[in-house]
Formats: structure tokens, sequence, C-alpha cells
């Protein structure tokens, strides 16, 4: 795996720590997955941005695999001077702006196994002599399972509470409230794209938050996504499944697309400021279904599924 | 099929022919398009809008036919008072306002049947006392080819430049740029859906176009909807396809799916303003696939396609 030029190795800065440890989290998470699917591997896509644009990526793919029908496991280290539009856009001051992050999507075969995303990021703005004006981080994760299994989706919360909870008691219902409110089709009558997780931005230093403890937040989310995921995977896998499971998952993958293109903000903003298409639409799923007007039959796990998406839950 | 109570039988104004014209059209499209797929039949759905909002519409589906994955012929009749939004998001005037149209997107089973898309619609602004302060047509139709056989792209154009011609020969070239101008995937390195058709909007009376000129106008342009595309699926429905055809046809009809939701004004509008949303989006193809960075292979049928849609041709 090639690292982009994007970075000085030679001065240790924060970002460079932040690169690191989201380079080798992508490798971590690429091989926690290929171990568990067991045929096939990660085939490893480097990119530049194009013109004189600084920086590019690294993004992971796998497919038709055992276990995971499309995985995605992206990073990318970009940077630049700040533009008129980002400044009204963004709301945004600074010469100049650096963005890493690691963003993944996984869609697994069986469709008793959840499609599950996650992404953390780290942004900062310098002035022209160098100096950091403002930097921020942020992230989240949430589960779109096909099937309900509650005693699943409580190991995904709990997992997620655990490692939040050393931050402050306050921070998993806050950003797991955020993530209820941010994944939701408005157009389908506000279902939310599955069962939620966490999202949060903008989490800045402050005077009972240094930049240690947010890195230290930052490490510990993306440290606990295998142990949050895996078992799930490992459970549901192996489950016997027909036709009618798999058109159920393709016709839930339809939402899946629906919200990435047409709600989910950074899908919109990478598009519309021309960023790599390929790897921002690496979220959308294998296949998908529509069905004019599909109704789950009533009383069935279908339509158990679609209820908790009208209404979130307190999982814990 | 029912018609929603929308418009006042007893009083002939000129938006009562429109919507007769386009509940006469929708049957017509709808019994040719049944006598040819010789299986399925199309389920009419007639729903009213919310919330004391005036009108509603007349879905058409036809599923898993023969000849049609998935077929949708919409009518909607609807109407209400001018709104502060639409004075500006449409920049009208009026108090009232009053729109039909038909909508029609055809998946066909047979990856070298291609899809189509058609539309014909009329906007009316009315003042307080009911009186015409602004009225106007739009419509159009674009072809979305799998594979290309040039004789068939030539004789839907064909169809379309002698529809036109008798209302003026300007109107073919002008209307075809329009929609190849439009149908676009801008963020897909401005490839088109397909090989486009004709896209036009806001005809509007003038000294050389009476209200029934224009009204001819469209109705040529609806009646010659069949015979400008049934003559291609006849001859292409029964070709012989395996499995990397039907691959192409999904990794395509996934780029219609880009498009539809990320790109074409009518469904963004129609899903902001809480519009009908089954009805909107029956226009997604039954099924689609995404391939991380698919290329098709250099001289294939498949890249034959992709370079008429990365350059527009002139068919005729």
């Amino acid at each position: 795996m090639m690292e982009p030029a994007s970075y000085n190795q030679e001065n240790p800065v924060f970002k460079d720590r932040w690169v690191n440890y989201i380079h080798s989290l992508q490798k971590e998470i690429c091989s926690g997955l290929e171990n568990l699917d067991g045929k096939s591997h990660f085939v490893s896509d480097s990119w530049q941005r194009e013109e004189g644009k600084g920086g590019g990526g690294i993004s992971c793919t796998l497919s038709e695999g055992n276990v995971f029908e499309k995985a995605g496991v992206n990073t990318s280290v970009v940077y630049g001077s700040v533009t008129d539009t980002m400044r009204r856009q963004l709301e945004i001051e600074g010469d100049n702006w650096f963005a890493c992050g690691l963003s993944l999507v996984l869609h697994p075969l069986n469709p008793y196994v959840p499609t599950v995303h996650a992404n953390w990021r780290y942004f900062e703005l310098t002035d022209q002599a160098g100096n950091i004006t403002d930097q921020w981080f942020g992230g989240g994760t949430d589960l779109t399972p096909y099937y309900l299994f509650e005693e699943d989706v409580r190991h995904f919360h709990r997992t997620l509470q655990e490692t939040l909870d050393p931050f402050g008691k306050e921070l998993y219902p806050a950003y797991k409230k955020q993530c209820d409110d941010y994944f939701v089709n408005h157009h389908r009558n506000r279902e939310t794209r599955g069962v939620g997780g966490i999202f949060y931005d903008h989490l800045r230093v402050s005077e009972t938050n240094s930049l240690e403890r947010l890195f230290a937040y930052q490490q510990a989310n993306g440290n606990a996504f295998l142990p949050g995921y895996l078992p799930i995977v490992i459970k549901r896998k192996d489950t016997l499944y027909g036709e009618r499971e798999k058109e159920w998952q393709e016709i839930r993958r339809g939402r899946y697309v629906e919200f990435n293109l047409l709600h989910d903000r950074g899908t919109l903003f990478g598009l519309k400021t021309n960023g790599r298409t390929e790897s921002i639409l690496m979220s959308l799923p294998p296949r998908a279904r529509w069905v004019y007007n599909h109704r789950p039959p009533v009383g069935s796990e279908e339509e158990k599924l679609l209820q908790v998406c009208l209404q979130p839950v307190n999982w814990l």
C-alpha cells in the first residue's frame, strides 16, 4: 500500500500522527475483514487529486467474497487553499485547509448480516504562516440490518456506549440522537436508514477537551469498530436464506441508495466539488431493487424491521 | 380507471381538454404495451393528494412481464394556491396553479431493448377571478440503450424529427440539443444517460403559436410515442442474452438511478415539495448494480455504447 506524499514525515505535527493512525486503522480493518471473509481479498487503489490539487487517497475494495458481497474501506488525505465557495458553504475561515479521514461501508452477502458504515475524520485550517487557526474531529457509525435481531443491535450500541462513556456519560445519548436525526429518508415518511449508532461533528479543543483527549477519543472509536461489528457477522453469516430474504435485502438497499444520493451531505458535497466519484460512490450497494409501492406483509419479519425504522428505539 | 375529481366536467375550458387527452393517451399507451408484453397487465392505482391539497393521479404499473421488467405510466392532475416558495423557486406569478401531465418510464427485461422515458405536461396559472395569467407546455422523450444499434437510434430520432418538422424545422435540432444537455451525469465525466431524444419546456402562446397549435404539437408528440419506440422493442425483444448482458444492463441502470436522484429537477422538486414518493420514484429501475471502478473491455460492445454517451452524436 502506497501512502500519498501528502504530509511531511520530517515534521511530526499532529496531522501526521492522525494520518498515521488512519492508515494503520485501514490496514487493521481490512485485515480483520479479509480473515473473516476467507475468500476474497481487498484490492488497494491509490489515487491522486487532479489538476494540481493536493493529496489523494487509498481505496480498498473487496467484492464477491464469502461473507462480503461488496466492501469499501477508503482513506483520503487532501488539502488546498480555502476557496470563496468553501468560506461561504462551510462557514470557515483560514487560508489553507487539510482533511484526512477513513470511510467504510460493508455490504454482506447474507441478508441476515447487517450492512455497516463508519467514518472518522479530522479537519484543520491554517493561516499563511502555517499556524493552526481551527481544527476539529467528526465521525460516527451506523448499522443497517435487513432483519431485526435485537441482541445484535444491543451489542452494537452497547459497544458504542462503552467506548464513549469514559469520555463523558452524556456523549452516547447525544450522539445516538444525532445519528437518528441524520440518517433519515425524509421522502419516505421519515424512515431511518437502519437502527442507528452514533454521529458527531465539530469536536474542538476546549478547556475540558485537549487535542490529546480528542485524539484518544477518535482512536477509541476507530479501534472499537471491529469488536462492535464482527461478532454480529460471525453469528449470522451462515444463517440459511432464500430468494425472499435476498429480495428484501435488495429493496432495503434501494433505500440505502436513496439516502446516499438524495440526503447524505458528504456524498453530495463530494460530487458537487468534483471529488473522486468512484471513491465517493463505493458506498453504494452491489445490487438494489425497486418494486412499486412495496409493503411487507403485516406481522412479517420484514415489517418488524420497518417498524423500528419508522420510530427510533432506545436500544440500551 | 377512476378519474380524479379535479376539474369541472360542466365547463370544458382548455385544461379539461388537456386532461381528457392525457387520460386517453395513458389508456392507449398502456394498452399498446400490454398487447406487446402478452403476459403481465398494468395495475391502476388511483391516489389523492393529502391534507386538503387539490388533485391526485393515476399510476399504472406493470412488473415482471415477458417484455417489460418494470413499467410505469403515470398521469397526475394537481392544483393549488401559489405559495411563496413556488413564487421564489419557479419565478411564477399568479394566485392559483394547475398542472397535468403524463410521465412514463419503461424498463424492458432484455438488455438489447432500450429503456425509454417520456413526459408531456401543461401548466396554468390563474388570478383570483379565474382568468389565465400564464400557461405553458413542456415535454420530451429520451432513449437509454444498453447496447448500441444505430438503426434503432436513428428510427427513434427520425420519428421525433418527422413529428416536429411540421411545426418548424428548427425544433428538432434545438430540442435534441436541450435533451443532450439535460440528461447528463455531471459527476460521471459528463456521461449522458443514453442516446438522447428531445426535451423542451415553457412553450407559450405567441403570435406564431396559438393555443390550438401548441395543443396539436403536444398531441403529435404523445401520439408518436408508440410508433417511435415499439418497433425497436419488437425487433430486439427476442435477442438471446446471458449473464454478461444482464450485468451490464444493471450497471447502466445504476447510472439511471444516479441521474434521477442526483440531477433530475422533476424528481428532486417532487420529493422536496412532499409529492407522492411512490409515483415519483416509479422511474427507478427494477434492479441496479454498482461495481467499483467498472470499465468495459476496450473494443467491446459495452464500451461502444459508453463512447456515444461521452460525446453526443447527430443521429440523422
